[in-house]
C-alpha cells in the first residue's frame, strides 16, 4: 500500500528529509493502528488525508526534546523518553547519562558529548543553550539527554527559556530523579511515617570552596536530605551540618552510580562520611543521603548487583 | 520448537501454574533473544538448560512488586513498571493511579481497589500490608500499584517492611514523582539558578485540623516547596506560611491531575490560593507548588491538553 502512494508523496514533499518525516509520522500515527487492526480501507483514507493535510514546511521544522534519562538503569526510562530518543537527529548528552541508556538512542543520530566536569561554568551552559538553538533552527530534531531529571538541578529551565524566547517548539520529559531511583535501589525510603515527614533535595556543588546552603533548614529533625553532586564538598558538608547542630551519629549513606550494575552503597554517619569517601573513592555520580531513614537500609535492601539477584 | 519440549516441561513442572511461569520466564529471557536473533541451535541448548535448572517450587513462590505508576500520563510509566504490570496475578491500586495507566495492567489480573480517601487511617494501611502478604503467601505475583512514586509520601517503606520481615521476595520500582511530573507539564522548573537552589517536598495532610510542618524551614528564600495532598489543608497552609514570614504575594500554583488530559493549572499567590481553590474546586490529585519558579509558568508552559498541541 505504501508503494501505491509513493509518487503522490514524492510530488507533495520535495526533499528526502520531508519524505522521511512524513513516513515516520504515518508509522507512528492512526494509519499504523488501522493496518494493525486489519482495516485497510480506513487506512487508505487516512493516508490520503495525511498527504493532503501535511504542510511540507512544518514537517522539516526543528524541535528540541529535553529528556530525563533517569538514574542509570535503562528499565527506568519512560516510554516517552525512549520514543523521543528513537526520533532524534542529533543528541547532546552529559556524563551523568549511563552507557546502557546511550545504547538505546537511534543509531543514525549524531552523538555530541557536552559532559561537564564537577565545576560547571556559566559560559559552558550558555554554549549548550546556543548549540540546541542552532541545530533546531537547521530543522533537526534535537535531543538534550540529561541524567536523572532535567529540572531537578539539571538547569533544564535555562535551556528551554532560550528556546521559548526564539519560538522553537520543545517538549520536556521528566525522568525518575536520581534521589528517587538511587534511594530506592539502595533500600532507603525518602519519607517514612516513623522517621521522616519531609525530604529536601539540595545541590552540594562548591563555589569558591564553600557551600551556600541554608544550614538551619537542613538540620531539622524528621526529614531526609539528599545532596546531589556532593562528593567534592563532603568535608565542608559534614563539618557545617554538625556545626549547625546535627548529631555526629546521624545516619548517612553514599550511593555510587545507583540503579546500575555498578551501584555501591556505603552506610555510615555524617561525622564519618568524609573519611569513608576518602578511603573508598566513590565514582560520580554519587548521591549523599542523610537522615534516620538510612537506618532502614539493612532491612529493606533488595537490589544486589554483585549477587545473582 | 516449543512443541518438542512440551512433554519434558510437563514432566518437570506438574501444575499448570508452574508451567505458565516457566514459559513466561523463557519468553522474557535469553531464549527469546536467541530466537529473535535466528540462533535456533543456541536456543535449544538454553531451553534444555532452563528445564533442568528451574526449581518447580521456586517458580510458584509468590512475590510482590511495589510499583510507582507515575503522575498520570501512561507514557511516563517506566519500562520496568509496565513489565511487572504485565506479569501480575492480582493488583492493589489506589485512587491516585490514572485510568489510562490501569488500562495497561495484564487483563487476566484481579483488580482490587484499596483507594483511600483524604483521611487515611493506620488500620487501613495495616490491612493493605496484610493483604499483600496473604496473597504473596498463596504463591501469587502481587502488584501494589501506587500513584506517583511509592516512597515519596506513598508509605512504601511500611509496606515492604512487612514483606521483608516475612521473607517474601519483593521488587520496588521508582516512578516519576508527582512533583516532578506535574511541575514539568505545567512548565514550572523545581530548581532554577536564578530563583531556587533547593526544593522541599512535604505532605499537606491535616491531622485533627492542623498541619504539623516545620514552618520556618518552608519560608526560606530561593527554594521551591511542593505540597502533596494539600487541598483540604490549603487555608491552614496559606495562613501559617504568611504568619511565619512568607510574603503574601509569593507565587503559588495549583496543578490538578497533572500530566493527564484533565490537567489544569491555576497560578496565583500564597495569600489568594485558598479563595481560588474555593471558587475553582480542583479535583484530587492536586499539587500545590510555592516559590518564585511559579512565575516561569507563563513563558515555559508547553503542554496544553485542551488545545491541539
Amino acid at each position: 500500500m505504501v508503494g501505491r502512494y509513493r509518487d503522490a508523496v514524492k510530488t507533495k514533499f520535495s526533499t528526502l528529509a520531508m519524505r522521511r518525516r512524513f513516513w515516520e509520522s504515518i508509522l507512528q500515527g492512526p494509519v499504523a493502528d488501522h493496518v494493525l487492526a486489519g482495516r485497510d480501507d480506513l487506512d487508505e483514507q487516512t493516508l490520503q488525508a495525511a498527504i493532503e493535510q501535511n504542510d511540507p514546511e512544518a514537517l522539516t521544522s526543528g524541535e528540541v526534546y529535553l529528556v530525563g534519562a533517569g538514574p542509570g538503569d535503562p528499565e527506568l526510562l519512560t516510554f516517552k523518553a525512549l520514543r523521543l530518543m528513537q526520533r532524534a537527529d542529533i543528541v547532546f548528552y552529559d556524563r551523568l547519562v549511563s552507557k546502557e541508556v546511550l545504547d538505546l538512542v537511534r543509531r543514525e543520530a549524531d552523538m555530541v558529548y557536552v559532559g561537564k566536569q564537577r565545576a560547571w561554568h556559566a559560559v559552558r551552559q550558555d554554549e549548550i543553550n546556543q548549540l540546541l538553538l542552532k541545530e533546531a533552527k537547521q530543522g533537526k530534531r534535537v535531543l538534550r539527554l540529561k541524567g536523572g531529571d532535567p529540572f531537578i538541578f539539571g538547569r533544564g529551565g535555562e535551556e528551554i527559556a532560550t528556546l521559548a524566547a526564539e519560538q522553537i517548539p520543545f517538549q520536556v520529559v521528566p525522568g525518575v530523579t536520581a534521589a528517587s531511583g538511587c534511594a530506592r535501589y539502595a533500600g532507603i525510603p525518602l519519607t517514612h511515617r516513623d522517621h521522616s515527614q519531609s525530604c529536601q533535595f539540595v545541590t552540594g556543588q562548591l563555589k569558591d570552596g564553600e557551600l551556600h546552603l541554608n544550614w538551619s533548614s537542613l538540620v531539622q529533625t524528621r526529614q531526609t536530605v539528599v545532596v546531589y553532586m556532593g562528593l567534592a564538598g563532603l568535608p565542608v558538608l559534614s563539618q557545617q551540618l554538625q556545626a549547625h547542630g546535627m548529631a555526629a551519629d546521624m545516619p548517612a549513606a553514599l550511593v555510587q552510580q545507583g540503579t546500575t550494575e555498578r551501584q555501591k552503597v556505603w552506610v555510615s554517619t555524617i561525622a564519618e562520611l568524609p573519611a569513608l569517601a576518602e578511603k573508598e573513592q566513590p565514582i560520580a555520580p554519587t548521591l549523599v543521603i542523610i537522615g534516620d531513614v538510612v537506618k532502614l537500609h539493612d532491612s529493606l535492601a533488595w537490589f544486589h548487583p554483585d549477587s545473582s539477584h
